[in-house]
């Protein structure tokens, strides 16, 4: 039997990457990466147009290059030849969605709408909407609105109508004009086959889709009358499912890509999300910690739980036929890059540029032999705010223990130990709600300091596997690619042979675990008193801080 | 009449300073620093013997050289004949005592003894005696011994019993050969006029004298039955009044200081305490506030009270008549200097050296401009550990409120505002308990900040004046030793045309106070639930730092 292919192709912030990969056993062939050229518009549209406050805009062409680019790239260093190529599959940020006519044109690409910031693609970490975020959890909360505790209590204002509705309330015309708003993952599989489909991941986690539906026009009424029929209107009900065929691949998609007509092309996927099968993980208990500048948790579970603080669970949201729990943390090696750029003095600069070091190494090599407690510190790691399981965005970081002989391999350490207490937070809570956690399985940058995953495991008390692939989304997206081709019957199938991790690679210190214990409780105790309601100070401060 | 003069010598840490003051208007005229040849001996002893951890000894020879180059060197500078010197007098750091034969020869000085670590002075900082410490505080609590209150309920390891049972303890054979344990600062001015004494600053804030007595020979005979007699054969019993007449200059310390013989010279007294009269300060209400690397708070008081977590109230301790009430702030320069050095990235060092300014400078100038609230930060300034009013070294230092947004300069105001936060809690500690306080004098090197020193009037309400003289103690030496000399008849006199101060430098700014009142609260909220008791995660994260 001849070898297959598929592409697949990860939609990050700042550029588009593609993987070809074998079939039968998940190997990358061939990589190609294309930077977005416009990157992300945070002060001005093309034509020089100023945006707002915490705006953040991407170009749909930049997505489109991608294929044009990128894939045929990927492809000739593969060595692989179209024919071979059996399946593409994309995986994308969210939420990141866009207003576009019905034949799928953005708005944006229209000359009347070029000027106008409302008719581009709203990034994921758009925050603008914030005013209609609070909106949109005020009025859940005051209907008591079933949905509202399946995303832990808060819609974020990175989500899908939170954007929608600022673009009826701030540029109606756009609004008016807008016939189609849809994610970006699910525009591009559309420009791919032609086809418009609605993916169950992003329906799920970001716009709200529950038991079968979106809010109901009453509720969307009530947040502005003009709002009434978003759905109706603009989005339209059937949802497609992970891993299903979307379409083929077009005349124009294949001159573009430089694969072949009619090419299987899979239902649009998330970064994070598409990210679990791609370590292998199919089955309830494992849970996937994405972790980057953020933390991404992933879950499987048979039976439908509300988990406090939780981001979202989706029916089918990630696997088929289980539920898909998602937690986050909000700033993980976010905060430890703020702690190394602000907060390191200049000798240990100059130790890592003599010793061609990076900070972190430095900082990890100087800090991994300390025994857990040495150096007194407690950490709070809300320097980026809290998602999960206080989803208060107005929390902040805490040092506690500071003394006149602290230095920063002892703040490194003890930051990296206090994401290890929010995960085993996290983790805790999702056991108390009755969704079990046996292992963790570590995708993202920051499986690579090692420092940092002995002290996971030692904190959570569990072994952690790894993620053994350099890009994992577009593992995955071109896993599902393999199931819409119908080359896997599911995905479950698709991971057996195509998944890559290394199982257990590490695993808890006996000695560690009953003083990181010990030293949970403080970081619970302190959890509860500052995020809780006891002590109000964060909020006070916060509203100082803005001279409110 | 002709003009008179005093010289005032200033014992510090690392030098001695003599300055020789006029004594119709207080103005200084020559001045002379001499370095400590052998400094603190933190690890060996001269001879190569080496010294434990916490230890920290000086050489007393040092001291005498001090008479004989400063002096003869500032009374060059002054122009300033010998005869038109009325007096001399001195101030020292304490608690610094030394074991002496009965003819005032140190130990140390005699060969036998040269290598006995135990023979040398023991330097205020020397913190080796703290198991002896823990016992005297242990002891005074079970016995009820009264004198315990007037201390704010804890015997400091630096002071006299504490060092001298660590001597009977660790080296009898030089306990045995004590014959005299005596302050440094009285052993300087014995070697001046070859007359012992004991004046009542040192003996009542260090050496536990109170109500006319020393702690009783039953409770020394409690702590170790060798004891038991250490006042009546060490100390002796009378006291000598601050401003008092020691005695007259010696033929052979005429000699070295190139002053007459014959000269008065002035009873000891401390650093601190004498910094007060060079203030202008001899009536209640009016703290002088000495701020350095850690603050000293000191308060005249026309009552006795007990007010929790002061450093002692001695009658007469400060000035003759009136209640001398001393209180301290653990960490305070030091606490910025450890900002400074050890959590400020280089481009800040960078921009400093650039702009000839110290970083200090630097960061002052980035962080004034703020409004009060606006880095949103909140600090507990214990990272040295917390004197007044909780009296608790193991409590160790919180920022709070850290954000992504975080920066050095707001790191840095946010520990200024901490300090003047705490110098606050010490003032309304002492107005709870009877003893108002209604204006701040600031002395030492911090009072140049000018951002400081502005947070400080806004945060306590209180205008500010500062001491006008580059020397204080220096000053406040020599006007001692104008009474001593009966140029004046008392310090008050003295203080009225010799004191240098500045009043009401700086006010309160109006819009401000209302905002830092609700900072203080905050303060307030954590300091209590930190250090009274609520939450003693950092006595636990002391202990599993020391892995006890």
């Amino acid at each position: 039997m001849p070898e297959q292919y598929t592409v697949g192709v990860d939609f990050g912030t700042e550029s588009g990457r593609a993987v070809v990969v074998r079939l039968r056993d998940g190997a990358a062939l061939g990589e190609a990466v294309s930077p977005y050229r416009h990157a992300v518009m945070e002060r001005t549209l093309p034509d020089g147009t100023p945006l707002g406050k915490d705006w953040a805009l991407q170009h749909p062409q930049d997505y489109l290059d991608v294929f044009r680019e990128a894939v045929p790239e990927a492809l000739a260093l593969s060595g692989v030849q179209p024919d071979e190529v059996v399946g593409i599959g994309i995986d994308f940020t969210a939420c990141t969605p866009l207003p576009v006519r019905a034949d799928g044109t953005p708005l944006c690409f229209l000359p009347e709408y070029a000027s106008q910031p409302h008719a581009w693609v709203k990034l994921w970490k758009h925050h603008a909407a914030q005013p209609q975020a609070d909106r949109i959890n005020a009025l859940a909360e005051q209907r008591s609105e079933g949905w509202l505790p399946r995303y832990g209590g808060k819609i974020s204002s990175e989500w899908f109508f939170a954007k929608a509705l600022q673009i009826l309330e701030e540029a109606p015309e756009v609004y008016a004009a807008t016939e189609r708003f849809i994610e970006a993952a699910d525009w591009v599989v559309w420009q791919l086959c032609g086809v418009e489909t609605r993916n169950a991941c992003t329906a799920g986690y970001k716009a709200i889709y529950q038991d079968g539906q979106y809010p109901t026009p009453e509720y969307f009424a009530a947040l502005n009358p003009g709002f009434a029929d978003v759905v109706q209107t603009r989005l339209g009900h059937d949802l497609a499912p992970l891993g299903g065929r979307a379409g083929g691949l077009t005349e124009q998609a294949a001159a573009w890509t430089g694969l072949k007509p009619g090419t299987a092309v899979a239902v649009a996927n998330v970064d994070a999300h598409v990210a679990v099968p791609a370590a292998g993980v199919v089955e309830p208990g494992r849970m996937v910690a994405i972790m980057g500048t953020s933390t991404c948790h992933i879950l499987l579970g048979e039976t439908l739980r509300e988990v406090p603080g939780m981001c979202g669970v989706v029916p089918d949201g990630v696997v088929p036929g289980l539920y898909g729990y998602e937690a986050g943390q909000s700033g993980v090696g976010d905060i430890f890059a703020w702690l190394v750029r602000h907060a390191v003095p200049p000798e240990y600069h100059q130790r890592a540029e003599a010793e061609g070091l990076s900070l972190h190494q430095l900082l990890e090599r100087e800090a991994a032999g300390q025994r857990p407690g040495e150096h007194g510190l407690m950490v709070l790691d809300w320097i980026g705010g809290n998602r999960s399981v206080l989803v208060d965005a107005d929390l902040s970081g805490v040092i506690l223990g500071l003394t006149l002989s602290t230095r920063a391999p002892d703040l490194y350490r003890a930051m990296i130990e206090a994401t290890a207490y929010g995960t085993r937070l996290i983790i805790e809570t999702f056991e108390q709600s009755g969704v079990p956690v046996n292992e963790l399985v570590i995708s993202g940058g920051l499986k690579k300091n090692r420092m940092l995953m002995q002290i996971y495991a030692d904190v959570t008390g569990r072994p952690l596997s790894v993620l053994d692939a350099e890009q994992g989304p577009a593992l995955g997206s071109a896993m599902h690619a393999a199931v819409a081709a119908g080359a896997y019957p599911d995905i479950q199938a698709a991971a057996r042979c195509m998944g890559k991790v290394q199982r257990g690679v590490y695993h808890p210190n006996p000695e560690h675990q009953p003083v990181y214990d010990q030293l949970y409780r403080e970081y619970r105790e302190l959890h509860d008193y500052f995020g809780r309601g006891a002590n109000e100070v964060m909020h006070r401060l916060r509203r100082l801080r803005r001279a409110e």
